[in-house]
């Protein structure tokens, strides 16, 4: 069984058990108060280049956005996302635990516009009942989004535009960052992204590490007693030198964008067999997950030995299902997709 | 100026301020535990034809609502209502703020149908990611709805059905639950309300009442240390006869049936005008809201004498508005609004 | 049967019910924008001598409580109060339902001391652990205190000067606020409340009202969106001129110091006659709450004739009780209370 | 520098990071439904005879906490715990944060006792104003306590037995089980807990895991739905195996006994250095945290090599610190501070 099911099938880049085990030993602070914690928080903010930034270390991704957004949010505020949103659809309710409404806007490829956003933030602003309304306070878009699609440098510039004018916070979901910096098709980058955002964090959970994920805060509104809400939401890792160590190990000499773009290359060849075998694409992805149309049948012969995500059903006797390929994906594992989806394709 | 633009522009009905100048310096128990409160409770339960009922009483909708609905769910658990539901849009994210979803499905007319509350719990109970997403634990409509409109005895019949085979609780906002029993087109009543709901309530503010909803909990998994939640909520009115007195008026002698009659009356009148005009209905509405679709330089010329609600643009140069009729409308009021929209239709 | 137990067992000044009926009909605006909240918050401003205060009306304490503190507050921060605070003892949890901590100190005569405040701030903001306790971001003190006490001009100025040091919000809960004014130990007023906190409230509901208390905000940082608040926590009264039409005849012609006045002669008259018996004061209260130690035989006696609150028990055959007087005390009732204490207090 | 501050200065037990690095790139489903949280799941509940039980693994402390409680609440229910327990003190107010009042009730050496407990509950359950008091559902104990003393079996039976005729849930925090479960004044084990207790967890965080705690259920209404609780406090975590195999090598070869046993035996060695020194005990503690006080002078001194945590202060010139052991202290490590603190101590 060859899973494509997720980003995190596997477990880390062997570099940073290997970092793990020669620090085993040593003594460090708790909490995140660690040298390696504090290098990381350093490295990060020079790739950013935000000498400014405050970079914090949480363990997985619900748990980032739920502090994030609570942090920052007055409780009678709410957060716009698409309805495709991760916040709004697979994190049971997380957010609104916190006493904040999701807002969810319609997207398009998994995608929100900055005109949708600010008219939706205006209509708020001046009708007539506004106190009787949740209050848009933050934006959260996912780049890469969990359609696979990007936003383009423009798209983003906008959006945070709209969001400035307007004074509500943009927030960028980059759980899957490192897989949409390295798309062919991107034209961001994590300088531009500290320019553009108020705060967005840099997945590290389906990019090489164990787990984790790297907060990065640049506007001063955000950064005040931010530890206490890690500490408060359970994000607050005892050994938080675990994560100091994985950022390390994986910014240190650009893993992150060399796996990254591993998972990507396979990703690809795994697009144009699709091509070539004719299949209907159910979206256009230019990142790690891939989503194509197939008949049910096949899907059922192959589930017999490969595992993937059912997406949608598309017709009576169609479904869109998901590959991702990850950092950890072999070769090997591309072609025998390939060959199985092929033999399974020609078949009459 | 006269004003249509909501059924609370008054205080209450005669004969509750003459009830509660009569008995102004009677010393009862605080908290809802006087006599009043348990006479009022004890008439409803004889209107509902439901013995077993729990009645509570509160001060206003929102307060009610949310505390019904925290009441009821578990902490990973949402609540299913339309997109146009009071609780979706009109109480500043007062449910969130207790931390549950609200699950907000496309509406028709105002209104959800079983077939659609039934695929939206199926499907999140039989999802891969089924502990990813909130579990819809009640389902809330309105009854008339926000748009006017009414569920009939074999739709509520239905949606009843969907939930106690799914073990999901069915909630009825009464807000305006007398118009809606006043309708011409309704074939409800209490006793049956009592029986298809867990819980509902019966609208004191917008029917008569200074203030006050009366909440009956059918269902025994609801009743235990409701107080405690009302006490929590703020919900508990210190002199809570204050809120039995006036139920007890209402229904003693039926008041609360008359006076909705009335303002249905009414908003038939206006109705029967709106027809003769040709103007637009915006929806089709049997009770004492009345939603047309008038040119905007019209709404403005109105607007000089009469209030009423913008409710939504429909194209450049038309919007929909709202005229509410209530228990205090007088004849004479709408008689003046029709001459008045003649007078503004007719004029080149 | 006479009621002493609290001071919410009537309704409301005869005056106040006069004016309800003389406006019934009078159509407003709604959810306190009408005319009259208008007008009785620009009065309180004036009697507070503070121009620059917003002004709102709620219906009751416990909802007043949580939506200034849950607005007030940071996620992470909590509220210091007295142990014996009501928000400690009796509102069921409703500021842990908004998600703060409510920090509990040891209370003398129910009160806390500016150098206990201090101490404990101090405390938290330089431990090594800090960012894992909870960061105290309000002061909540009642006056009269749930014990009856006052604070004193000195304390108070004191206590405010320590909050305004170390940047922590003081929240007066003046939910017997006219009791203490009218006391003949207090040396505040209006002017100096307002000068010395950041927010307040002035009591209707135990002072003369149906219901309502009067929010007075007096410092920037917490005036923003409060209205967006009030509705979340459901305490917008649809019909809030109700609210306001109180406040007016409260403060108008100054019948709510007129009415306090009153209770608290009655109370003095009560306090002389414990005196006179011998009795034991639980608590040396100069407000309109007076406490007394009795035994458990005369406690039993008394309850045939005379409601009154058990507060705890001293010792295996004493018990300390509670009795208030009200805006709706009668002399009679004091004389017939006083009378019956007296003979039981002779009998063998 | 040597670091006796706390229980989670190193990384984990080599065997964990073995395991970590040979099952390295197996694919397994995520969040907790591999093979290896099955089998831990299974062999712990074969440890604690209780075939039924449910077992969870989540990362951190506090997380764990947060989730089990706020799981096992009703809103307007809070939970008992020592004034010193970890909820009420440590954890920047998450509990508060999901709607609940933490109840801390008097510590003496951090223990509350079944007495204590049932007058607190039985209090709650007759006052007069039970409705305005928070509701005590659940019983909060950690064992070893946050003082380092342990729960006797008769203790933790009395406990359990007031919960139980009281219909009130009994949690025990075993942060630091491992180290109570080793100690020589110990009598409890794992099926004994399993028996008395209605939900515990076994912490690995302290306890030679990288990091992770294994909640055990017992009772059926806690184990409802109990993933979704954990994914909506941002529990889950995506590579969930990392958890499973944590504690399959802790307790596949009683690894988690023996190492917490090394722990003790290093804890005791300072015990009887500390009484040989003559020096005074904070508090009597059997388990790896020991507690003593020293002159200020001579704390000083020995920060210049060693941390330790500070506890409080005793008097002008006194403190009382804090000693953590652990599984990874070296006994070179004890030995070294014993020296030093032999020298300080002789010094004149």
């Amino acid at each position: 069984m060859i899973r494509f099911n997720s980003d995190y099938s596997e477990g880390a880049h062997p570099k940073i058990l290997e970092r793990l085990a020669e620090t085993n030993f040593e003594q460090t602070p708790g909490y995140g108060e660690d040298v390696y914690c504090m290098q990381a928080a350093q490295l990060i903010r020079e790739k950013c280049q935000a000498p400014e930034a405050d970079v914090h270390f949480l363990v997985g991704g619900t748990q980032t956005n739920t502090t994030v957004i609570a942090s920052a949010l007055r409780p009678y505020q709410g957060v716009i996302t698409a309805a495709s949103g991760h916040i709004n659809v697979h994190e049971t309710g997380a957010i609104e635990a916190t006493g904040h409404k999701v807002i969810a806007l319609p997207q398009e490829a998994g995608k929100l516009t900055a005109a949708q956003i600010a008219e939706y933030i205006d209509w708020q602003a001046t009708d007539e009942s506004m106190e009787h309304i949740v209050q848009p306070g933050m934006v959260y878009i996912s780049n890469p989004t969990e359609l696979g699609t990007l936003y383009s440098k423009a798209e983003l510039t906008e959006i945070s535009q709209v969001c400035r004018q307007r004074n509500v916070w943009l927030f960028v979901d980059g759980a899957r960052l490192g897989y949409g910096l390295a798309s062919r098709e991107n034209d961001l980058d994590l300088p531009t992204l500290a320019k553009l955002c108020d705060v967005f964090y840099i997945g590290g959970t389906k990019v090489g590490a164990l787990f984790g994920e790297a907060v990065v805060i640049l506007r001063e509104g955000l950064k005040k007693d931010f530890r206490y809400n890690i500490k408060q939401r359970g994000g607050m890792l005892a050994k938080g030198r675990l994560l100091g160590l994985q950022f390390l190990t994986l910014f240190e000499e650009d893993l992150y964008f060399e796996i990254s773009a591993h998972a990507i290359a396979l990703a690809e060849q795994l697009r144009d067999a699709f091509r070539k075998l004719g299949l209907t694409f159910f979206i256009d992805s230019p990142t790690n997950q891939q989503f194509v149309v197939l008949p049910d049948t096949i899907c059922d012969k192959l589930r017999e030995n490969f595992e993937f995500e059912y997406q949608q059903r598309v017709d009576e006797t169609h479904s869109a299902i998901r590959f991702c390929t990850s950092w950890a994906t072999k070769e090997e594992e591309i072609r025998a997709l390939i060959q199985a989806l092929s033999d399974l394709c020609q078949k009459p």
